[in-house]
């Protein structure tokens, strides 16, 4: 089993009164990830910032959007932690390679964030200056992962979210097929070890039975292929 | 004559020992602007902040550009002080109208800013955040005022610089050749105004020929459009 190393820089001035930020909390200790939350730093150590970047594979940006940015303490966190030298100085650059992601929560529909309505800017936009750094810095980016109105979820489609949130933390990248089937037969095996013995036998049988059907996807895939190719011709 | 409230919010936090800000804070002063400077605010008020954005018909955010954005003195300031009902609650503008406009300096030169160069954005896209919080506010959004590599800037270019951006902060909008002209035209007689007695007789010869120079080119631009509209038929 392969294991991304993420860390997550979490940006909120008041974090524990907020529903979204906690119920994200308790996704990514499942993950496990560094949740790393800034304005709860008493100073900034730029050296152990600096560190703690260096040693993670992903790193992911989350906070909620004020004023089509994060909040003024990730800023602050930016203005001292990404020294030009970390960034691209001297030509060596220390986060080369790394993934680079943004979990941005928004109290408006995703529908206003469009040219025309009431946003008149979309996400990708607002979040420009954020992956002009990462790009200067070399690293791969990943789409962003927007969280709309969390507090008009229902159940389902905060667990939806949950999931979501867990593979955009943890899972490899791209999005594809393969890299979901994978992340899940991982997240089964972890979590059927963990039953208890007289549980075991049942969770072994939903385990093959998922490896089952992922390999008869695979097959059905490869058919589908073969005939476009056919096609092709 | 006419005279524009122009208020310069200007974010910098190291602005004593800055070079760029110093030469336009004395611009500033001529074109008799209000200079208010986020980082030397003890506390924000943002009552009295507010106030200040009220009383001002046009609103300029100017800061030098740390990682494609302002340095985080602006956005804590943008935290407090623009609450929402202040932007666009309850459907009152209270900036309704008013005009915004950016003034960045940069390290990097201008041809930087593009995509598929160095940054790979350019000034334009870094800025949209804060030009949609005018948009939202239905303000009227100025083109950005840039000043790249203030340092690398022969006398000559820094003066030119200087009646730009004297401009830019009190000159009527859109930079037409009538609204320039008006502009010069309000500073030369201001500027004979305050010439002794003996230059007073020069002044008002040089004052004349700018007037008679300026009402020329007008009857020019009348006969060339007379012309067009010719050939138009």
């Amino acid at each position: 089993m392969w294991i991304i190393k993420t860390l997550v820089i979490v940006s909120h001035p008041e974090i524990d009164n907020s529903q979204t930020q906690q119920f994200l909390k308790k996704g990514a200790e499942d993950a496990q990830v560094i949740w790393h939350h800034v304005e709860s730093l008493d100073e900034i150590d730029v050296g152990k910032e600096q560190k703690l970047l260096r040693q993670a594979d992903r790193i992911v940006f989350q906070f909620p959007l004020y004023w089509y940015a994060a909040p003024y303490g990730l800023k602050k966190w930016e203005d001292e932690v990404l020294t030009r030298n970390f960034i691209y100085g001297d030509k060596t650059y220390p986060l080369e390679d790394k993934e680079f992601g943004i979990v941005v929560t928004t109290g408006m529909p995703l529908k206003d964030f469009q040219k025309g309505a009431t946003e008149n800017i979309t996400l990708d936009e607002a979040m420009a200056p954020y992956r002009a750094i990462a790009n200067l810095g070399k690293m791969k980016i990943m789409p962003l992962f927007s969280v709309p109105q969390f507090w008009y979820m229902s159940e389902d489609e905060q667990m939806q979210l949950l999931i979501d949130y867990q593979r955009y933390l943890s899972q490899k990248f791209p999005d594809s097929l393969a890299n979901r089937e994978e992340w899940f037969e991982d997240r089964l095996q972890q979590f059927v070890k963990e039953l208890s013995d007289e549980d075991q036998f049942s969770g072994n049988l939903i385990l093959d039975t998922f490896i089952q059907n992922k390999e008869n996807l695979e097959q059905v895939n490869d058919t589908l292929k073969m005939i476009k190719e056919g096609e092709d011709e």
